[in-house]
């Protein structure tokens, strides 16, 4: 193994690093001004379906207050992401932060990282090196080599904390681009041993961004770099979860949860597995235990997937068919049909 | 290289295996029989869009003769996918189909085989041999080894397709695990050079389903596998579409329209990049021409990222600023932002 085993580094009740399992991150998308309680119940949910670390952007004082309050009411570990006002940091540190994310290309001068240094060692508390392409420090704007801008930029904050002795810290390198990501990822952990979050920054709508950061992200995970994921998508926080914990269990790091199996649909069927899922989402998300689940349109592949899966369902003409270990178990009418799964579902989580 | 290169076929105006460029499939999901003109617009949407081959589910005679009235409005290749009733396969040969899919665990007995085998000969139009899982033949169905299950059920139609000397046909060997998917397709190629479909079944609703379709289909293309793919999602075709050309972008191999570069949002900006890529959606990946767009929240790494962009939209407070190639080029209200941007991109369409 070329690559360095990362030191730990602990997140509220989280172990990050070495040995510990792989996370999975995401970020709060709305304003801080605006927070409800109905946005408390997002992050409950999101805790629910396996986010591990919650981040929420911090622009100001104001914001910083209410992130004190929130944190209140939330057993997963927060992270303070700043930009431009170290005081911010301080502030956020003082509420009892978990970790602060600082993007060292627009924190400002060496002073002000110190001051933050200072007061995240007294509180203990790790913070994370977040370089991005898009907004690299002026220094290392113009080294053409996207990947060798962003190892530039790491070495000149490393050698900052090392200055003085902080190494509660981790890191990220980030582009838009998958090949630089790798590149810098890779040469990274060749030199250093601080914890790895990976991400491909700005990766696009869903469906792109889903793709460039499952190629990206399973790549350096068998490869053995990375100990927490944020995919970042243009959309809602549950799915960049949902996909934090598919491509860990692609990658053979995560076996809590339902693995579902499911039909495209095509023109044989009239039970509409698109929908029959949106509508059970959440509650197969939030279910605890290693499950495979199989929602198939019609007969051709239908009954042969739910042969393998823990619970099945497939459509047979206006009824469905809901399978327990490859036995039938019930048939009952399409309408009844999400009543029905979720009572097998939930005697399989009981 | 341990694979082997594939020989060429040609369904309708597309080139397959060897050398070709790699294409692009989805699959109808409604039923024929309801098929409207709005169901036309979608289908030319998605070809424009960049989807090569177009699939139908053909249950019966009736929607036989549905999809050969809906061949005469299409350009774009269309196959037929057929179980059960060989017959079917023989009208839609007669109609004029490009190529036909058939189930080998399902058509029945080896003469019916080799009657659709003559007609295809006789129009001088492949055949794809698509083995899944999920629906193999009862006498491959007690192999434990999903992966030697498929490979098996492969030889046993290679060796049918042979004696009767047809050769224009491809295959597909899809399991719902990327696991067994990755190994029967390393295998297969090893052996035959048919021209290879790849994709994982049932991979799942969206998100699921584009993390295993992304890291399976990828890897197997950087291995030098596969000629034409076929992304499965229990979603919309028009993902499946996106998402195969976004694989291919991802593994070099596909160098026309958009590359999105978006921000996923944070609390720090009021512009909502999520709804406004989901408003000119079509538009952006419509364009034929190799653009990199950025749409981004705010200036943190919104100008960075939209100096390397051909055309870049980033919030800025109430306003916001449109880019061409990295200058700013207008700065207008929110509301005029998707108007402004889609007049900038008309013209480098132009």
């Amino acid at each position: 193994m070329t690559y360095k085993t990362t030191r730990k580094v602990r997140i509220g009740n989280i172990e990050v690093g070495g040995d510990s399992r792989k996370t999975v991150q995401t970020m709060w998308k709305k304003s801080l001004d605006l927070f409800s309680g109905e946005d408390l119940e997002e992050i409950l949910n999101l805790e629910d379906v396996g986010c591990d670390i919650l981040r929420f952007s911090v622009p100001n004082f104001r914001t910083a207050g209410i992130l004190a309050e929130i944190k209140r009411n939330i057993n997963m570990p927060l992270v303070a992401d700043i930009h431009f006002d170290y005081k911010i940091a301080l502030e956020c540190i003082k509420n009892g932060i978990d970790k602060i994310r600082i993007n060292p290309g627009n924190i400002g001068d060496e002073w002000k990282v110190k001051e933050v240094l200072q007061a995240a060692a007294d509180k203990n508390i790790p913070i994370r090196i977040g370089i991005n392409t898009g907004s690299l420090d002026k220094t290392f704007n113009d080294i053409s080599d996207k990947a060798e801008a962003m190892l530039k930029s790491a070495e000149s904050e490393i050698n900052i904390l090392e200055k003085y002795n902080f190494t509660n810290a981790l890191f990220s390198l980030k582009s838009s681009d998958i090949e630089s990501t790798l590149r810098a990822n890779r040469e990274f952990s060749r030199r250093w041993d601080y914890p790895l979050h990976l991400g491909v920054t700005e990766a696009g709508p869903l469906t792109a961004g889903l793709v460039k950061s499952s190629i990206a992200i399973s790549q350096m995970l068998n490869q053995g770099i990375g100990d927490t994921i944020r995919v970042s998508l243009t959309d809602k926080p549950i799915q960049e979860v949902i996909a934090g914990r598919e491509i860990l269990r692609a990658c053979g790091m995560y076996a809590n949860g339902v693995d579902i199996v499911s039909c495209p649909r095509c023109g044989r069927s009239t039970f509409d597995t698109h929908e029959f899922i949106s509508s059970v989402y959440d509650e197969l998300y939030r279910v605890k235990k290693n499950l495979k689940v199989a929602v198939m349109g019609c007969i051709v592949n239908g009954p042969g997937e739910a042969s393998d899966a823990d619970i099945g369902i497939t459509g047979a003409g206006t009824k469905v068919v809901i399978f327990k270990h490859g036995k039938i178990y019930r048939k009952v009418d399409e309408n009844k049909g999400r009543e029905e799964f979720l009572k097998v579902l939930e005697e399989f989580v009981r």
